[in-house]
């Protein structure tokens, strides 16, 4: 952990004139501050970065990691589900970036056990980047300011695609948003709340949310089943966890989202169904706890929530190295 | 002329340390250096980015000005014509935005006098964003952020889309790319240029190009014939200038498109039919000029064209405020 230790010294430095002490919690939540990251391999970040926006890694040529991650956005579209090659509709609501290293898993259902397994499937699936994974290796082969660079990183002048995941993983790891105002509370601010946000956070709690949303994500920590108490009612196909697990008793299970930057990154659920906060609160407390919110105690628990956003991540666009003579054209429609 | 020469003042400062003293022309050719540009109005500036980089001025929430002008790659997204709204194709090349202030009016065939008459065609055109003007402002409106944001820049509560093009059209102004090797050879710099890239411009002015190519863009100063000498041969429908004008003595005369960064704003011509540069100038001697360039002639051209990339604009990403409950929601598939 000897990079969380040099994050947290950073970050104490950088806040020493401020409120917050980082690092040091005082109060006892199941919710915990996250850590600002600082990578060992600033190279490797700037590459990833560069891949991260890179849409020559789709067949279109127009859709890179942060079409559907938007990191002006709060690593969301912001759609119910997400659009991809051809306009396709995806299955399911895209996950935010943000603090996704947070995670015991990657995808809705788990079936990614990190972010190097994640990166490479939204490029290959047909639906989304629709790149055969060859032919984005192919791509990135013909471009000098790559093999360069890749070359740099990580000694080689062959890419494979190893490299490729490994690089945008590296980068996700600095996706991480510390310093929201219930951080601070979290830290030992007591005015960093207002009295409406901290009885919020005191129903979230003690009526039970953070059985399921606990840890430094507020979520991320395991699955569980989408409508526990009340069945959840979608017209979406997807059945969660037992498409991996291939466990009938796993059907509706998720993976719970992380709640931070939750203002950010609407609308909610799976399926996106839930367009907002108020929404999202009153299902999630009837279908999970069995409990039927009252109008005010949503509007307290949506206080809590927005209380969630942190420090977003400060991206300097990156330049992408311009493709040679010999680099595969795009194919938008194929 | 104010602000020029703060700018100006302003470079000469940084670049007091290095090889070129900005503004001061030296050699006296037709092609100009590239002046930095200050603006008198950041937070309209920064108003403008956002907007630059906002899909929710399409109607399906995830296409920006961005997304076919992308600042990653030269101001342009690299495709033979754009994929718009829906996944259609759009009927010309997207010409970067990079320098386009420098322009005589917008667009290949210059239907927009300047950028701010620019910026709101593609907001509404139904094969790139599919927006209404009025459902654009209705989103705007309904976001806090936005509307503080306007009241601060503007002085109004009430969100117009004169200020939404004034603001995009003055970020527009800022992206500009000077300090190309070509600009520090222009100022004086004997050893910015290669022989072979001497050579190339020699040619390629001494020869004919710098006819239409030539102010400080190395092109936007006029409108021309596409296949002067020879018909230009292409499956496109458009017509060019004659659309706008009516008189059939324009019909495939197009703005003369920018040099500037051309090594990234392939692929070339307004169909996007020349792949390659050494294609381009290929064609371009033959159809323009009646005049068949050797391979190493053609090479020393190419050459030169790529010491016309200058300094990209540095850009943050910017953070866009979130939609409220208010907001009308992204409709794709509408």
């Amino acid at each position: 952990m000897k990079m969380k230790a040099l994050g947290a010294a950073v970050a104490f430095t950088l806040s020493a004139a401020g409120t917050a002490a980082w690092a040091q919690q005082v109060r006892d939540e199941p919710i915990k501050p996250i850590q600002p990251y600082v990578s060992s391999n600033p190279a490797k970040v700037e590459l990833g970065k560069k891949l991260w926006f890179e849409p020559r890694l789709s067949m279109s040529g127009i859709i890179s990691c942060n079409t559907c991650h938007n990191l002006s956005r709060g690593g969301t579209d912001n759609l119910k589900t997400s659009i991809g090659h051809g306009w396709k509709a995806g299955p399911v609501n895209a996950p935010t970036v943000l603090n996704s290293s947070l995670a015991l898993a990657q995808f809705w259902d788990g079936r990614a056990a990190n972010l190097v397994e994640q990166a490479g499937g939204p490029i290959q699936a047909d639906i989304e980047m629709n790149m055969p994974h060859a032919l984005a290796l192919d791509v990135l082969q013909s471009i000098p300011g790559y093999v360069a660079e890749f070359k740099a990183v990580y000694g080689s002048d062959r890419i494979t695609i190893g490299m490729v995941t490994g690089a945008i993983a590296e980068f996700e790891e600095t996706l991480v948003t510390p310093n929201s105002r219930f951080d601070q509370w979290l830290q030992g601010d007591d005015k960093a709340l207002s009295a409406k946000e901290l009885a919020g956070y005191t129903l979230f709690r003690d009526s039970g949310c953070v059985a399921c949303h606990n840890g430094p994500a507020a979520g991320g920590t395991s699955f569980q089943r989408m409508g526990l108490v009340e069945p959840y009612q979608s017209t979406s196909p997807v059945e969660g966890r037992s498409a991996v697990t291939g466990v009938d008793a796993d059907r509706f299970n998720f993976k719970v989202p992380t709640l931070r930057n939750v203002e950010m990154t609407y609308p909610y659920f799976h399926d996106g169904e839930a367009a907002t906060l108020e929404e999202a609160v009153d299902i999630m407390g009837r279908l999970q706890l069995g409990r039927t919110y009252s109008k005010d105690e949503v509007d307290s628990i949506v206080a809590f929530l927005k209380t969630l956003t942190g420090d977003q991540p400060q991206i300097a666009l990156p330049i992408l190295p311009p493709s040679s003579n010999a680099t595969p054209r795009p194919n938008p429609f194929q």
